[in-house]
C-alpha cells in the first residue's frame, strides 16, 4: 500500500507546469525566456522602409490583428490561467511589431505565392524583447512577412481580455524544410460550396500550407465551368448550383494567393473523366460500361479516347483553357488508375491504333506529351500521378512533378529516375481512409486503404526513407488528401483537422516530430481554429488537454 | 469487343427506375401501390375521436406540418422528379390525414414514453387511399400516433412545392421489433451544449430511437448538478458554462418525452468517478494515482470507496436526488472497468474491508445491494455493465437490465443467467472505434477498439444469435453509443449519423435487413436530416446517391 499524496502532488505539478507555447509548425529556430509580456491596449503592427505596401500585406496585418483580438486563446491548464493574473497585471507591455522588408523590390504576397517551389522565399525572422517596446519581425519578401505575421499571431495567450505571454523574449528564426506543403480537396464526388473552400484556405495559411491541390473534376461530376467548354459543366455538373464560375475560380484563386497559396488545379486525364461523355460522347470510351470494377476503379466508367488526335486536341484545348483560369506556375494532368480494359473493348480506339499503327502506351506518350506541350505553351510545369512515371511508357519533362499516391514504398522509384516528388501516399495521408466502403450491396463494408490514418502516423512519418541524399533533394513536399466518396460540408471539418496540421508541420519544421511534445500544441491549435470558425475535432478528453503530459501513456 | 448501346441503356434504365420510398426504419408492414397522389395545398392533420388531446400530440402535429413543407426532399433520380412533373400535375389530392386513437383513456406521448418497457405500446395503421380525399391513422396510444405520424411525414417527395408519391394507395401496419432503441452520448470526456442535446433527440426521434442513454458524468468531469450536491458540478465539471442545471435537465427530459424518447441517465459507480475527490475527497481511492494505467483504464485514475458505509450512503444519496431529475423508470449505476488494484493499494479501503471482515466482492455487494435499493425505493429499475453481471459477485433484481459492452459474444452468458440485456457491444455498436487513440505520447495511435464500425456491420448485426428462443425474450434491443473521448460539438453529428440510424431500423424493423435496398433509403435520410439541419455524412457520391444500385459492387 502506498501513500497517495505523492502521486496526487506529482499530479498536481504537472497541472500547473507552464504550458508549451502555441505555436504550429514549429519554428526552425527559437529561443524563448521566462519573462512575462503583454501587447499595450493600443498594440499596433507597422511598417518600416517598405514602399508602396502592397494591399494583401496590409490585409494580412489587419487580419493578424483581429486574430490577436479574437482568439481569447486560454493557456492549457485548469484554471485557462486565472494563476497568471498577478505576474501579467505587472508585465511589460509590447506597443507595437515593426515590419522590415530587407529585399530589393517589393512585390505582393499573391505574386510570390504563386513563383516556382525553388524560387519561393518563406523566411523570416522575428524578435521580441523582454522589456517592451518594439517587436521586429524581417524577412526577405512579403510572402516572409506574412509567415511571420502568423507566427507572430500565435504567441499569445489570452486572460481576462489581456494578451500575454509568459515566455518574452522571444527569438525566432524560420524558414521552411519542403517548398511544397499542401491539401488535396475533390470537388467532383461530392460538391462544396465556396465558402467551404475559402474556409480551408484559411485555416490552411495558419498552419503556412502554400499549395491547395484541387481536384476539381473527376468522372462522377464536372463543376468547373472551362471557357469555350461549358457544356461540360452544363451537363455533368451536379446541377447549375453545384459549379465553380469563372468569377468563383478568380476569388479563390485570389484569396488563396493572398494567404501565401498556390493553387494548383488537376483535369484527371485520361483517365476519371466519364462525365464529359454527357456533353462531348465521341471523346469518351466506355462510357458507363458495366460491370463497372471492369472497366474503372470506381463507378462510372468512362476515359478518354487518347488514342483519337481528335481526342487529343480536345483535350489539350481544354487543360490549355482551364489552367489559364489558374495563376499557378503548376497544373495536374492526372494520369492514375487508367483501365486498359476499357480501351481494349473499344472499337474506335482499336480502330484508331491500328490506322497509326501504335500501341496503346505509344498513343498514350503521344497524348501526354501533347497535352502536356499545350500546358508547356502558356507556361505551366504539369504534375501527374506516379503511374505516369512508373507504370507508363511516356516521355515526362524532367520538372514534372511526380505524386506518389499508392503506396509510400514507390516514392524510391520514382526518385531513382530522377523526377521531382510529392509525397501523397494512401498508407500516411488519405483522410478518406478507414470510414468504411461506400460501394453499394458490400456488407462487409471495409474502405480499400483501412486503416485510419492517425495524426500519429502522418506526424512521425520520414519523408526521406530509404532514400539517397541526392534522392532526398528530389523531395518537395507533401500533402494530406481529402477523397469525398464519403464527405461534404457537413463533416469537412472534422475530417481534414487537426490531422491535415499535422504533415503541415512535417513540411515546414522537417521530420523527427515527437507526438508527445506536439499534442499539447495541437489542443492549442484546435481551440484557436474552433474560435476561429473552423470545426476541428478533440484529441483528448478536455481533462487531458488541459493537463499536457498528465493523459500519456505511461504518465 | 462489345457494343456499348446495350450498356449505357441498361445504366440509363437503372438511373430512371422509380426511387424507393424514403421511410426508415422500414414498416412491418406495407403495401403500396402504383397511383400518384399529392397533399392538397390546404392540406392538414385532424384529430377525431380524441377527447382532450395531450399538448404534445398537437404540437407532434404541428411539426409534422412544418416538416412536409420544408423538407423539400426530391427523389432519388439524376433529373431529381422532373420527368414526374405531368403525372404528378394530373395527381388526385389529399386533403387531409386523420388520427384515431382506439385506446380508452387518453395519456400524453410524455406520459407514454416513460412506461416500463413492456408496457410500451408504439403500434399504429396508416392508409393512404389512391383516389384522394382522407388518409387515416390509427393506434392504441397517442405514443403510437406519434410514431404513425413520423412515418407519414416519410411518405411524400417534393417536386416545384408540390408534396407527392407515386406508391398510393399505401397501407401499413407496424410496431416495433424491442422495446428499447437507443443512442447514448457520453457528455462527460467532453461537453455538448443542450442545444446539441436538443438536436440528438429530434434526430432519435425522426426515426424512432426511444430512449436516450445520457452517460452524464464520469471520471475526467462532472457536469450534472445534483440537488444537494451541487458541490460536485461546481468544482467537478470544467467550468460553470460546462453544466446541465436542473433547469436543464428537465428540458432535456420533457423535450425528449414529447417526441416519444425516454432518458435513462447513468452515474457510473463505483468506477469512474475520480472527479468526485475534488468535492468529497473522503469518498474517493486512489485519486490522480500514477501510473494510471495501473489504477484505471483511463486517466484519471480514483474510484468510489465502496467498502466504506460512509461512501455507500452518499452514493445512494446521490443517485437518489440524480434520479429524482429523471421521469424515467430506469436509472443507471454503471459498474463498468472496476480496478482492483487501485482498492488494493488504499489503505483505508482495506482497514474497512478488515473491520468488517469482508472481502471486496462481498462490499461490492453490500454497495450494490444498498443503492441499488435506494434507486427501487424511488420506483426505479437499475441499469448497469455487464461486469456486474459476469465479473461481480453481486445481488441483481432480476428485472436489471444489463448492458452487453465489452462484446456482443459475452450476450448468451448473460442471457443464460436470465437476466434482460441490451446490445451495446463495441465490436458492432461503439462509433468512436477505428478513430485514432487518444492517450498522450503514443506514436501507433491505433484505438483499443479498431477498426471503425461501419454501418453496414450494425445494420447486418443477428441480435438473437447463439441464443435459444427464450433467452431472445430476453433481448430488450439495442444501441449505437458515442463515447467522446475524440469528439465534440464538433464532429458530433458526422459521427452518429446516419450510423446510429442504422441500428435503430434494425430494433425497430427486426434482423435482416439487406444493405443493397437499405442504401437508397440511407440517402434519403440524410437529405432529409441534412434539411432539418442535422450534419449527416454521405454515404456516396453524389453521383451514386441519385442512381440507386449503379454503384454496387457488381452492378
Amino acid at each position: 500500500m502506498v501513500n497517495f499524496s505523492w502521486t496526487f502532488l506529482a499530479a498536481f505539478l504537472a497541472v500547473w507546469a507552464p504550458s508549451v507555447t502555441a505555436l504550429w509548425p514549429q519554428p526552425q529556430q527559437i529561443t524563448t525566456g521566462t519573462t512575462p509580456l503583454r501587447l499595450s491596449p493600443g498594440f499596433s503592427i507597422q511598417l518600416s522602409n517598405i514602399n508602396g505596401a502592397p494591399q494583401d500585406l496590409r490585409d494580412a496585418i489587419t487580419r493578424t490583428k483581429q486574430y490577436l483580438q479574437k482568439d481569447n486563446l486560454q493557456i492549457l491548464a485548469p484554471d485557462r490561467g486565472a494563476s497568471n493574473a498577478g505576474a501579467i497585471s505587472k508585465a511589460n507591455t509590447l506597443s507595437k511589431l515593426t515590419l522590415s522588408l530587407d529585399g530589393g523590390t517589393v512585390t505582393s504576397i499573391s505574386q510570390e505565392a504563386v513563383k516556382p517551389l525553388e524560387s519561393r522565399v518563406e523566411g523570416y525572422s522575428l524578435s521580441i524583447p523582454a522589456n517592451g517596446g518594439e517587436a521586429v519581425l524581417s524577412a526577405n519578401t512579403t510572402l516572409g512577412l506574412f509567415r511571420g505575421l502568423t507566427t507572430f499571431g500565435q504567441l499569445w495567450y489570452d486572460w481576462d481580455g489581456t494578451t500575454y505571454t509568459l515566455e518574452a523574449p522571444i527569438n525566432i528564426v524560420d524558414s521552411p524544410a519542403y517548398p511544397y506543403r499542401g491539401f488535396m480537396l475533390d470537388t467532383a464526388r461530392n460538391y462544396f460550396p465556396v465558402s467551404d473552400i475559402l474556409r480551408v484556405l484559411d485555416a490552411m495559411s495558419w498552419v503556412k500550407l502554400n499549395t491547395f491541390h484541387w481536384h476539381v473534376v473527376d468522372s462522377q461530376s464536372f463543376p468547373l465551368v472551362v471557357p469555350g467548354f461549358e457544356g461540360i459543366s452544363q451537363k455533368g455538373a451536379y446541377s447549375s448550383a453545384f459549379t465553380y464560375s469563372t468569377s468563383d475560380v478568380k476569388n479563390i484563386v485570389q484569396y488563396a494567393a493572398a494567404r501565401g497559396i498556390d493553387v494548383i488545379a488537376e483535369i484527371d486525364t485520361p483517365g476519371h473523366t466519364s462525365i464529359i461523355y454527357t456533353s462531348y460522347p465521341e471523346h469518351v470510351a466506355c462510357p458507363l460500361a458495366t460491370p463497372w470494377a471492369q472497366f474503372a476503379n470506381e463507378p462510372p466508367a468512362g476515359q478518354l479516347r487518347f488514342a483519337s488526335p481528335a481526342t487529343t486536341n480536345f483535350t489539350a484545348s481544354l487543360l490549355t483553357s482551364a489552367s489559364s483560369l489558374f495563376s499557378s506556375q503548376y497544373f495536374s494532368t492526372g494520369g492514375d488508375e487508367l483501365n486498359i480494359n476499357c480501351y481494349t473493348q473499344d472499337t474506335q480506339t482499336q480502330q484508331e491504333l491500328a490506322q497509326q499503327n501504335k500501341t496503346l502506351e505509344q498513343a498514350l506518350d503521344t497524348f501526354t506529351q501533347t497535352t502536356h506541350g499545350a500546358l508547356r505553351e502558356k507556361g505551366k510545369t504539369p504534375v501527374v500521378w506516379e503511374e505516369m512515371a512508373l507504370v507508363h511508357n511516356v516521355t515526362l519533362g524532367n520538372d514534372t512533378l511526380i505524386m506518389v499516391w499508392i503506396s509510400s514504398q514507390n516514392v524510391q522509384a520514382v526518385a531513382q529516375k530522377g523526377f521531382k516528388v510529392v509525397h501523397a501516399a494512401s498508407d500516411y495521408f488519405y483522410l478518406d481512409c478507414g470510414g468504411g466502403g461506400w460501394v453499394g450491396n458490400y456488407p462487409a463494408g471495409n474502405s480499400w486503404c483501412d486503416p485510419f490514418k492517425t495524426w500519429q502516423k502522418a506526424y512521425t512519418f520520414n519523408p526521406t526513407a530509404n532514400l539517397t541524399e541526392a534522392q532526398s533533394k528530389l523531395i518537395m513536399g507533401g500533402e494530406h488528401l481529402l477523397w469525398t466518396e464519403q464527405s461534404g460540408p457537413s463533416n469537412l471539418d472534422p475530417i481534414v483537422w487537426p490531422r491535415a496540421a499535422t504533415s503541415a508541420e512535417l513540411w515546414w519544421s522537417g521530420a523527427g516530430g515527437n507526438v508527445d511534445t506536439a499534442l499539447p500544441r495541437l489542443h492549442d491549435l484546435s481551440f484557436r481554429f474552433l474560435q476561429r470558425g473552423v470545426n476541428t475535432i478533440p484529441l483528448q478528453p478536455l481533462w487531458c488537454a488541459l493537463r499536457p503530459g498528465v493523459c500519456d501513456l505511461t504518465a
